[in-house]
């Protein structure tokens, strides 16, 4: 009966002027879901952690906030193969986005951090990165009145001390989804919200095995995988993964599968950042992970399904920094001489 | 007559439970304007503006954007002595603020760019800045389809060239204005605006002679001027000032002088940014521009006053950059090994 059904609707729509209705594909439990829209229970928190996400006083030079590295006007990353630090230092590994970043099993490539409020923490005070300490940090901010008022109001403390800082930071990052992005609309029923070679894309992503990995509400950052499971990944790049938390050998190259939400926008790709481009990207995941060759055609579908991914960017307008006070240290971006 | 009226018209206000009208000061041909809204004549370039503003791809490294040293979060400077730029290289001046640059006579210290237009093109090229070259900058707009897109509808022309990025940008930059301050309300007659601290401190600041350079629209950016006119300033900052660009002798040390608006914010202070506060940059300009010493209390009010100058900063939504296409030639951050 359901066979003989589906093309006398598919002809009456059509007859009637609605686009096809998906190539006769609907979503049907599919392995990845829509992400919701952010929730913000503590508009307060989430503005200061605004703040401090852009405050490049978090750093000891004064230059480098969070948004250096993990830039909103890009996709939450910088576009790097690995990112820049403290005096130029070239960074160890590719920054992953914080977009939709609350949704990730644990935070960083190896998952050394269990949430983001213990993530944050961590770039303050690497020496190749902010290269600060959270203890001038904390000094910065209690000496400048406007944070020390904002503090107050939101913590109800009289004193800031790191975890507040990382509580804020957490808080404004939860806000950081893209919901809306065409492939939910379609899991959502919208049928003319992909293209038929979208949706091939889609099917040949699914079929394949990608959604192994690749699934759930981020389409990724769900669980630790081996990055080269068919075939050994070749790079000059020294990150061991997840061994280097667990200490076992049999987590070497575990890596936290990274999220594909805005991952047109995420750009270069791998915690090395060796893929320059989707194309490249999906080449060697089938064939490292997969074992598969995809013809140019069947990569074209698949980065096709890929860029309707991207959700909607965070709105945001910029904040205004409360200024230094004359107690505020300053910051030291060079040498002494 | 003039004197018995005024403390009458004093008395009937009190007695209506007016607040006191400006310690029976009023504004009277001051020489500092209130500074206008900036008018929006086509909102499209100045978008467009925006995003090559936040651009960080603009530079070699694909790290620096205009707002790295411009920084709008912080007063339209980086509040550092003197910038970093590519590959952590120390710039040899402090960085200006941006804000109300439209309303400068000429721009950087010596004035060598005669507009903001001609001033966009200098640190994109400028190989202790963004190290990159204007053709290398067109070509990567070119190749970015998002980029082209809004070129065309903006401009009107089918190939980018330097001259539409500078436009862009410096379309943008006239939208950067600081409307509202409240120096400006009692400018324009609100006698609630400003403290009586504060107004023994502009009739200090204008008493003594400061509003000889700092005056007119922007209290500043309107000439340049000898630092150290009464006593030689002293500096391991090799600047030479307008010299440099008029290559006579007499022109050595002469700088353009800076707005004061949202100076409270611009810190720290001078082209070598050597004075860190505002205390201690008024007792500086005293000193070696007007032979005075001023009390603490003076410099104190004075201080207070220049507080009063910070206006409505640009109220800025965060761009979206548009991605780079496969044919996007990548940033090059690090030497190549």
């Amino acid at each position: 009966m359901k066979n003989t059904f589906r093309p006398l609707v598919l002809a009456a729509a059509l007859a009637a002027g609605i686009s096809a209705p998906g190539w006769a594909m609907q979503p049907d439990n599919e392995p990845i879901s829509p992400i919701p829209a952010a929730k913000v229970t503590n508009p307060a928190m989430v503005e200061l952690g605004k703040k401090l996400w852009f405050d490049p006083r978090l750093s000891k030079s004064g230059f480098i906030s969070c948004n250096s590295c993990h830039n909103l006007s890009m996709g939450g990353s910088d576009n790097l193969k690995t990112s820049i630090g403290h005096n130029w230092a070239e960074g160890p590994i590719n920054s992953p986005t914080v977009l939709n970043s609350s949704m990730n099993v644990a935070q960083f490539w190896d998952g050394r951090a269990k949430d983001l409020k213990e993530q944050a923490g961590g770039p303050i005070a690497n020496p190749m990165e902010m290269a600060f300490t959270h203890e001038l940090a904390v000094d910065m901010l209690n000496s400048i009145p406007g944070y020390q008022a904002e503090f107050k109001r939101v913590f109800k403390k009289d004193k800031i001390s790191i975890s507040e800082v990382t509580d804020a930071i957490a808080a404004f990052e939860e806000t950081l989804v893209t919901p809306n992005s065409r492939f939910d609309k379609w899991l959502k029923g919208d049928q003319k919200a992909l293209t038929k070679n979208e949706l091939e894309g889609y099917k040949l992503f699914r079929d394949s095995g990608c959604v192994a990995c690749h699934n759930g509400v981020a389409v990724g950052g769900n669980s630790f995988q081996r990055m080269g499971l068919v075939e050994p990944y070749k790079t000059d790049n020294p990150a061991e993964g997840r061994a280097a938390v667990t200490g076992s050998d049999a987590d070497r190259f575990n890596f936290k599968v990274p999220t594909l939400r805005n991952v047109e926008l995420t750009y270069p790709y791998f915690h090395d950042g060796a893929a320059d481009t989707l194309e490249e990207a999906v080449n060697t995941m089938g064939r490292i992970q997969l074992g598969k060759v995809f013809t140019p055609a069947e990569n074209a579908k698949i980065v096709a399904f890929l860029k309707t991914l991207t959700g909607d960017q965070p709105k945001l307008e910029m904040p205004i920094l409360p200024p230094s006070s004359d107690k505020t240290p300053r910051p030291e971006p060079f040498a002494k001489k």
